[in-house]
């Protein structure tokens, strides 16, 4: 595609040869002659004088000189966007019920609704219209699934959940698990507690692969309207999640705690039972949550405690040894 | 259902309505008015007065003023869970083998046995009796299954494994998948050393969501008798693990490492390779246990220390810079 | 199998009796009389007198004395490795194409590839010859996979992946799900960034299971010629991941992260996203690297640092309650 006719479709200023031909896109690091690319992060900087890229996308007011043809606009992420929409071919889509899958009696099917091959719904099974069960799915006894929600291959579901509208979940994931809840008997064994609750998805949810959201020991499992859970994610039981949480790589929410609206757990992260995060919070990657945190807080460590704390104590610990050896030093006078 | 039909099927001493009608039940937190909840954990005092729910499971010698309707019994929790059941419809279990179930020649099917839609049973497979295996499961080659065993869907098992009876395995967990094995050559690049032994899951064994326990490279891989594993854990090649033990979400334990009757390791808790940790050691969420624990041990933190020694230290860590600037007052002196 | 027949399958020099029976392969402090084992970490040399081991695989130069058989030899690991042959039976393999799986139109399959039962084959897919894809398994539109593959049941690939020879996929992995992109919006919410990039594996990768590798924004994510994943491992949009990388059980690595060859992340590390770590890097289990790492570095601790300088800073730590007391001590002179 000739750069003049991307420039056009962006409604960017362009600086360069509006006939350069455009193959592909990338990162500015990882560009090659005949790619596009864009600038945000100015950890990237660095590179804009040394990609091989034919041409960036740029910020208006970018001034500095650059060896690509550069396109500028308002929001260059944005941009970027639009052009890699241009190139992208979207894989066609699965129409209809597939003969290898397996339909339970008693399920009820909206209109424009795909069920890929291998995929099992057992009965009282409700999938809204438009919405996509892709292959090799389980959809377990009395689901109800919304409408427009995607659930991609090998995703299982068990009894009684409920998926929302317009809710997105990846390879691998599983909803409604039983808790992990047993209770301690006097010969040292642990007998398991049924798990008799549900889990509740509500709308515009998306969850990564390969994650987990346990059943309720009783009452519900929640994950709030527009949150986003990315993979290998760990829900337990009776966890409530607010609306528009964001939820990273490999965190892990231990039994009936809470997480507040648009609180933000970054990857790897560990919350501990009974607990509650409030709104707004932020904890950084690898965080040990394991007493109430209050709404706005900025966390990290474990124990988790305020950031600035945490990192200034921290710069410290780095130089404990010399600290070490002028109080030695005091001590010999 | 009647509030005092309730207090009958649980054996409570009834304060309150018996004619108010219950419709579900709910954490205390939660609750909504119709349900009814229960208390056990100090934590939640604060919500005896303010709660929605229309009656509490207590303890008999809970004395406090509520607005809601009482049921005083022996042990609360347990009660509940009685509760639980009066409400709780269990979906109807499959029967006998989905007739698109693939099973091989040479499998032995016990009596009673569920085997699911769209599973994959390999030749040389035994299935005790009463063992549900659930739709789009996989069970390799040779590889026992005990009696009253339950694996949900998408499980999946490789060759020569041997699960026990009464084993509960929940969905897309991977049992005998090749442990991580590499031989270092002298080019820099990694030789796959065979993984020749299997993984024994014994009796009353139950393991979460996709969790991942891996075949030995020779001998076996052991989870002992009445273990609970729960969801995204990753048990490496050659580990042993007692009886009794609880092994919370997404802990890793890497290759050899054997760990004691009813330890528990709390989440996100990792084990290097070829290391000992006793029975009865508590790991607190997040440990990093890289030497043998003696058994008894409490240990947190990373490396892993006990736990008083490290929060002792870590109370003094957060006031760090008061410390140094009470060093640095010194040197000005 | 005679001790005498094994001693001379791997060019052993024998000293004890040829006639000894052996059954099986253990590790040295788990085997029982008949078995076979072998000692090559000196953490184990407390078991060479308890073992019940029948006999001992041991390095040429072994000089202790043992009650057990001794098999002489230049390298026991890859003696035992050959023992471990010996006594293995491998489970037979599928042939052809499986009459349950489901191959959409279009697919290109090479010469001896097997398709197992209950798969689901896109359109466009392309399998080079002496592939195998194991039982209920998913391949996306138009990915291509090389010679000589071996995808394991449950695996799940989307669409445009391209993945090379002789890579081996480990049950319940993802390769291709969407990266975890989102723009946050003015009220709020946070609105999904398509992503319409790929992933490409390189030959001679090895991932294990229930892993998950997301598709890139745009361009591509990538894993290097020769580099070994564990299970359970978060490889995020965009990260390129170099050759020969040792990616241990429950790594993480964040959007656009790139590790240079021969770099070893042990288990748990969590790697932040936009960051360069470089060649033979090593880095502790756990570790939280938050800042690029130079090529040779060896760090641990979160956030990450020099293993030396953290293991001399952790030691005084442990022992701060002392250091405060002492300075208290200096206060009140």
């Amino acid at each position: 595609m000739k750069l003049g006719i991307i420039a056009e479709k962006i409604d960017a200023v362009l600086e360069g040869d509006a006939e350069i031909e455009i193959n592909g896109l990338e990162s500015i690091d990882n560009s090659i002659s005949g790619d596009i690319t864009f600038l945000t992060n100015s950890k990237y900087d660095e590179f804009i004088n040394i990609t091989n890229a034919s041409a960036i996308i740029v910020k208006n007011d970018f001034s500095k000189k650059s060896k690509c043809a550069l396109l500028k606009v308002d929001d260059p992420d944005k941009a970027f966007g639009e052009v890699a929409s241009l190139f992208y071919v979207k894989p066609p889509k699965r129409d209809g019920i597939h003969s290898s899958a397996f339909i339970s009696e008693n399920v009820t099917i909206g209109k424009n609704v795909t069920i890929g091959p291998n995929c099992t719904i057992e009965k009282n099974v409700t999938i809204g219209d438009d919405s996509i069960i892709d292959a090799n799915a389980f959809i377990g006894y009395g689901t109800v699934i919304g409408k427009n929600s995607h659930l991609f291959p090998c995703v299982s579901i068990r009894e009684y959940c409920s998926i929302g509208n317009n809710v997105i979940i990846h390879n691998g994931t599983v909803i409604g698990s039983d808790g992990f809840g047993y209770s301690l008997e006097q010969n040292g064994t642990r007998k398991k507690i049924p798990q008799l609750g549900v889990v509740i998805i509500e709308d515009n949810v998306e969850i990564g692969a390969n994650s987990c959201v346990d059943r309720a020991r009783f009452g519900k499992t929640v994950i709030g309207k527009g949150s986003k859970v990315d993979n290998l994610v760990q829900i337990a039981h009776n966890v409530s999640i607010g609306e528009n949480v964001v939820i990273c790589g490999q965190v892990g929410i231990a039994g009936s705690s809470k997480i507040g609206n648009k609180t933000i757990l970054a990857g790897q992260v560990g919350v501990s039972g009974h607990l509650k995060v409030g709104e707004n919070v932020i904890a950084n990657a690898q965080s040990g949550i394991v007493k109430n945190v209050k709404s706005g807080s900025h966390v990290m460590g474990m124990p988790a405690v305020d950031h600035k704390n945490f990192n200034k104590s921290y710069a410290i610990f780095l130089k404990l040894d010399e600290l070490r050896k002028k109080i030695l030093s005091f001590k010999n006078k």
